[in-house]
């Protein structure tokens, strides 16, 4: 059972698929996980029947698809939180709100390779991971029934459904995630006062005092935010004003490309390969609506967040929403910059 | 360092605490931590000399303030996120905003045996744990400069820091908390549209119905919220409209205790103790301003949530802000209500 229901006490949306029930139950109660090895890993080169079909591969020419000879490969998530023959219907249950479970959860396999991970792979395969992020994001939001397309990786976080092997994700949702819509709010805000992109301004400001810049490309730059939520949380910004990420051409993919290695290397050697997630934060699809998308191409700004998750969240920040961060970005950045990778 | 920082990109705030910098970096880094037993557990009975002056204690007559005899006592948190000898200043540092680390951080020692935890204590214990948490409440309310004053309880999260012997804790801050604003809101939103509690009103569709509801006393009623925000958390509401947890009479305390107890002890059983946080909302300090706080005593209603953390966020839960569940709450409800304790 796949369900999205509206918290009526706070507005959030929470996601509900019913598939992991076991798997949380045997990982919690009986402690029993094992992640997939190389030997039983289906994101492995040759186990490609172990998986549903591929929506995008970048394979050598006379290779055929769902067989071998890929080097980057998406394709459905079997445990997708959502699934797209489920019909969007968006609905009241008595003095509540739910949204059946509609949309689409992919997998994208960064390397046949089961032992390297994202920032050990050769440049032209991350840039290739890169790249087909942009082509899956453009794709799935053709589909005018998704209000929100994210990438996300998780690595090292350790619980039930982990997969070893190297992968991002990709998420279509009918409804817009929370975080985006405070970040779009601010923005907008920011830009009906102002009429400047907050990030500009946020980028231009960090860089001329350099306090929390960490590394600087020609076409991007990299901080610890202001306000980091999570120790040695990181933000690529592009320097030039931008909405969507999937707007990147060849030459800016090439330098994020340098920079993301860098970035991941640093973060790895300062914490000895710490868990961490990482999101994309692109526009959301561009429904025209009276008002309140006019700007968003001239407000919002696509970057990456790179956050450490060293530990659980406790009562303090499940119950407040507030953040415990115990270094400061200041501080953090100066570590980040100096180490050499 | 103690500082509050606004994320300029979600206008959440971060709270930064540099003194656990080094803690954080054993428990990550070196894999060092120790949870203090028995013998070197500063909260033990006898062992007052090694905690902050305390604050409230119920004492057998007699007996002196910071020595033994105490069957409840509360001191300033040694690890305090925030302290009451810093100003209270709020201030823009360039494009930012930050408030000073000024607030109260406490610890109640819910019992001076070191092993018994919250549920598995005497009826009359724990009714003196949620009168101390009234009387704490009220006592910081007093000062003007907090906006909120949140009583918490982590169990078994086994992060740095962590301590065995049963505690809760109680923060009072500057800025009003995200996830107790998001509930104002909805909670303002509802009633001035309709004149009428929104919470009442979940409270009586979820009786009429049944299907989420896993205890009722003659006071109160648990129930799995629609929107479980995490596996098998539970609500603790009072039946009848009250803004404030701290305006609670010997009458509903005793079957608060009892409700509580049972509660608890239901989730002991069903997850085989997992960790878990507790929180109290209570509405937030009363300082009269024009329109916005003018109806929080009708519109908001104090309650208890409780909330299993069985793992740790995934990025797609950091990335997005909304949650995922793997259980309905009508099923989770089911399990809880049918377990006998």
């Amino acid at each position: 059972m796949k369900e999205i229901r509206k918290d009526i006490f706070t507005g959030q949306w929470v996601v509900f698929n019913t598939d992991l029930k076991e798997r949380m139950v045997n990982f919690w109660l009986k402690r029993e996980f094992n992640v997939p090895k190389l030997a039983t890993c289906s994101f492995c080169e040759g186990k490609e029947n172990e998986t549903p079909p591929e929506t995008l591969a970048y394979r050598r020419s006379g290779t055929i698809p769902n067989g071998p000879g890929w080097w980057i490969r998406t394709f459905k998530n079997k445990d997708s939180a959502l699934i797209p023959d489920e019909e969007l219907d968006r609905r009241p249950v008595g003095i509540y709100d739910m949204v059946t479970g509609y949309g689409v959860q992919e997998i994208i396999v960064e390397t046949p390779e089961h032992r390297t991970q994202l920032e050990e792979l050769p440049f032209n395969q991350v840039r290739d991971v890169l790249w087909s992020f942009k082509e899956r994001i453009s794709s799935l939001k053709a589909n005018k029934g998704f209000k929100y397309v994210l990438v996300f990786k998780n690595f090292g976080l350790g619980t039930f459904g982990s997969m070893e092997h190297s992968h991002s994700q990709i998420l279509a949702t009918p409804i817009m995630p929370r975080k985006i819509k405070d970040e779009l709010i601010q923005a907008k805000l920011y830009y009906s006062d102002k009429e400047r992109c907050i990030f500009c301004d946020v980028i231009k400001q960090e860089i001329r005092q350099k306090e929390r810049v960490i590394y600087e490309t020609e076409h991007f730059v990299v901080i610890a935010p202001y306000a980091s939520n999570s120790p040695y949380e990181m933000f690529i910004f592009p320097r030039v004003h931008s909405a969507l990420y999937e707007d990147i051409t060849p030459t800016l993919a090439n330098d994020l490309t340098d920079t993301l290695i860098i970035t991941l290397k640093k973060l790895s050697k300062v914490l000895s390969a710490p868990p961490y997630t990482l999101v994309i934060h692109t526009a959301p699809n561009f429904v025209p609506r009276p008002g309140y998308w006019g700007t968003v191409q001239y407000d919002y700004h696509w970057h990456i967040e790179i956050s450490p998750r060293l530990f659980r969240l406790s009562g303090l920040e499940w119950g407040t929403g507030f953040f415990f961060n115990p270094i400061m970005p200041e501080e953090a950045s100066i570590e980040l910059k100096n180490i050499s990778v």
